[in-house]
């Protein structure tokens, strides 16, 4: 760790030069003013008064009390702040002007961290498949694991935006209808099998004209950057709905996303090659050889915590189909895209099962619970809390943090 | 119909002192100033300056760009604002004195409706026992046309919020991956199953905390109004997709509202029983004797034109869930509520062939053709036009107009 007293960050601080995630914060001492910072090693950036002092074109975009305006600039202006930014901070003389003038501050508990963007539309994926493959073999014991379409598809649908949350947001256990197989009717109540989903998010910038279909080669054009993403799961309520029209209530309660937003181009060293592909992909999604798509999997490493002790280790790599694949997939039909718009990847879940993203799959429905040092889980208990963390591979052997998403069960009633 | 010259309608007016919509215009004059309206007849009055001009508490709210400050107001401003309008349009001193200064405008080929509001989260629910029946035998033949949950909740999914566009807005054939039955594999192109769904859409006030679950009973203090809504479905598309996770790219390239929102409270007339309930009903849901809430069905008469000529005529009172029951389910959970959220009645279909609400049942998967004068219709062809339009009862037998909602289908390439 780096000596918070001097701006300055260690050779393998998770959040150096070369990460540079963007958030917005308050301080205790200006409780109403939200700010666009960038994050270095233990400290923040001052992005927009920083920017205005150096008389930078984007620092009206960076001035903003969220990030849309700066999601909504495109790329040209992410690379060209991104640059200055970098430039900033990798200068010790400028970095001490800058903690002198009070634009960079120790990330202390005098700052809070706020919702960093506007959600415009909320999209989940269902990408692994070992999370697809086992949530059928749980669901419907009595059919193939994985549908007809899932090999030729990212699965996809709509979640609710207004209930996306920062990190670190309570989450109230939801309640709702839940039917047990042999019960002849639902019985309301609170959720008995309170879940995690452990994903990435991927924040969309650049907007599109409606019956634009956006390549996969565009990605970096659209997508700004990453997020941690918990998609709180009722799996009760979820397995009683769910049918014929696909996850609601069992979801819609709470979303939870990182503070930090790690820009696309801070992850050029965890591209990877997805997985091989077992099915012959239509030309819009197809990202083999001749596709003219490279390696647009992501060598992400992810590790899930109930309170405190780690129960899972998902390998994003290991996902099947990518962010390219799925932006693609979700604008074929012409559907626009927003500035704010947020995309999860769908559970990350590897083949083992250490490495599963839910304790769905985790306890096997709750057959086989998981082992803490208090006690067994089955599902979530009130007063549990679920912390997400990822980090990625950096230039020159180090690490790209990608922040954590919390979030504590508060009771229903 | 009135004499456009005179600011004044008839007594039969669709748009008379008990309707006064909701919409939102510019004019040739001043094409980047998007302003509030309300209309009366054949003239839309400038409420914002209207309300400046009289000094009216909430004149700050009608003058914004869209109306979602007035429908984060909530209900006692709701109320307070139409009783002020009806008072200033059905005083004809005072209605020529703003048709003198300008704030009373003819609604003519000068003035452009655009979307009213800017759409927060949009919910499709799916509350027709005919349509959820007749969808569920073209689906599923093999199985039970409803599913076993349909009777016990609302059955509804998040659509895309950023796709829905106001009447008029061309609609472009969406492309996609589509399959027959005894394809092996998908193919890829535009959708040869463009169709319509009938709905009718309740647009949403009054915001809410996190974990408050809305009762019945409140639902005019967080329903502002209703538009007319037609939910573009491309149904080879969504055949294709829609197992496990519901709809997606079926239904999320274009969703059209109509331009004109009809205040809740002009609706009193058209409250009417739901149908009878087949299974008893949770608490929150129970609509019933002693449950409290009275008459929450609606009469509202809708009919769809294609190309000109009806080709059927739902109606809404056979809808088997109410918004009161929609909007009590989608909160039961805790989800919170934003001024701007969206949620459709899903389609809106009666037990006879000519009240069913889009093309799949009135065609029965394209096996009986409509039949036009210009010839026969299963799906929709390129330059197709679909409107929607209704009304309900209004006081003394008066009806209110709810206005219309068109598309005109526009080719994939």
């Amino acid at each position: 760790m780096s000596d918070v007293s001097l701006p300055d960050v260690a050779e393998d601080d998770l959040y150096g030069p070369d990460n540079l995630p963007y958030g917005v914060y308050t301080t205790d001492a200006a409780p109403d003013r939200r700010r666009i910072g960038v994050r270095y090693g233990s400290w923040v950036l001052d992005v927009g008064a920083a920017a205005a002092a150096a008389d930078h074109p984007w620092a009206e975009v960076l001035s903003a009390p969220s990030l849309n305006p700066l999601l909504a600039a495109g790329r040209p202006a992410w690379r060209e702040v991104r640059a200055a930014v970098r430039s900033w901070l990798t200068d010790a003389a400028r970095r001490e002007q800058l903690a002198a003038d009070g634009l960079l501050l120790p990330l202390d508990a005098s700052v809070t961290l706020h919702l960093p963007f506007e959600v415009a539309d909320y999209v989940d994926f269902y990408a692994s498949e070992h999370h697809a493959s086992n949530l059928g073999r749980i669901f419907r014991p009595d059919s193939e694991p994985l549908t007809p379409n899932w090999k030729h598809m990212p699965i996809g649908y709509h979640g609710r935006a207004g209930t996306v949350v920062v990190s670190g947001t309570p989450v109230k256990r939801p309640s709702g209808q839940r039917k047990a197989p042999d019960a002849p009717v639902p019985d309301f109540g609170p959720s008995r099998r309170l879940d995690i989903e452990a994903e990435v998010g991927f924040v969309v910038g650049g907007a599109t004209e409606p019956g634009t279909a956006v390549p996969q080669t565009a990605l970096r054009d659209h997508v700004f950057g990453v997020c941690l993403l918990n998609d709180w799961s009722a799996r009760d309520l979820q397995a009683w709905e769910y049918v014929p029209l696909g996850p609601f209530l069992g979801k819609s309660f709470t979303t939870s996303v990182s503070a930090w937003i790690t820009p696309l181009d801070a992850l050029d060293h965890a591209r990877t090659e997805p997985p091989a592909r077992s099915h012959e992909l239509l030309p819009y999604l197809a990202d083999g050889e001749g596709s003219g798509v490279e390696a647009a999997g992501l060598d992400l490493r992810i590790t899930v915590r109930l309170n405190g002790e780690v129960i899972s280790e998902p390998p994003f790599a290991a996902m099947y189909w990518t962010a390219a694949q799925q932006l693609a997939h979700m604008t074929v039909n012409g559907a626009t895209l927003r500035p704010g718009d947020l995309f999860g990847s769908g559970t990350v879940s590897g083949p083992e099962v250490a490495t599963r993203g839910c304790l769905l799959e985790l306890t096997w429905a709750g057959r086989d619970p998981v082992e803490l040092s208090t006690g067994k889980r089955t599902f979530l208990e009130d007063g549990d809390e679920v912390t997400l963390s990822a980090w990625a591979p950096g230039p020159n052997g180090t690490r790209i943090g990608l922040g954590e998403v919390t979030g504590r069960i508060t009771p229903a009633a």
